[in-house]
């Protein structure tokens, strides 16, 4: 499905270009149980991830993609609708999940430049301060990411 | 192969018999470059995750996993590590990558509890803060997480 966000069709921004309070929303991607299973058995094998009977008696009170997974997919998001020049590369960030996600959401990525850096000791680059709130079709937000990415300057 | 880390061999512990200081020391996963592609067709598709050739011109010098690849690893050496009551539930954390995931690291993860605290509203749970660093055959941490975890109080 075309996806008009996609970075593809954007100039690819320096540090230079970005400003504090830019926004990017991304495109949508529905998850269901398959995908929360197959990832939980590659890599967060608990059986609230795994099991819908077994999750019921869970803190989760049911099915529930892995914390992780709800990243992994974030971050495909993320890439298709942040138009940053040599791409998303985070040197880390703060996490949280507030509320879970389930099999049947759809979700999207609403992000929003918060600091902009550049390098003192690496003329060529800066940092970025990304807030990336993941949001579900009932406005949820199912995962708020506060990154530091490496941006590169112009070096004309 | 047998891991004697794995929690199925251990009491499962609730807060209460956790202590500040407590480590816990995972298994091994060996990551190559076939596992580094596919994590990234799947979830983060950009040149210096999938193309080695592409990768050299990048900041990474060479094809480097997804750091969500690397904190999906992570959780599931974890997972099988850290023998918590309830499993391994987390509300949030820091991440930090100072290092890439190379083809043919073999990673394990070193966790530490930082912290305790039962929670005032909820008399069965609490939070314990752990720090798990990820750490190749080099010795190089290549992750450093500092989760939230919900863990359960005994009741009786």
């Amino acid at each position: 499905m075309a996806n008009p966000n996609e970075p593809e069709n954007k100039e690819l921004l320096y540090l230079d270009d970005l400003r504090v309070g830019q926004r990017f929303i991304s495109g949508t991607h529905l998850i269901d149980e398959a995908q929360i299973k197959a990832f939980a058995r590659q890599f967060d094998p608990q059986p609230f991830h795994l099991d819908a009977e077994a999750a019921k008696e869970t803190l989760f009170a049911g099915l529930a993609a892995s914390g992780w997974h709800t990243a992994a997919i974030s971050m495909r998001l993320v890439v298709k609708s942040v138009p940053i020049r040599g791409g998303i590369v985070g040197a880390g960030g703060e996490l949280t999940w507030p509320a879970p996600t389930r099999p049947g959401a759809t979700l999207h990525v609403e992000s929003e430049i918060l600091d902009l850096r550049p390098s003192r000791s690496h003329p060529d680059r800066g940092m970025a301060t990304l807030r990336s709130e993941t949001v579900n079709q009932h406005g949820e937000v199912v995962q708020m990411l506060i990154a530091k990415l490496v941006v590169p300057r112009r070096t004309s």
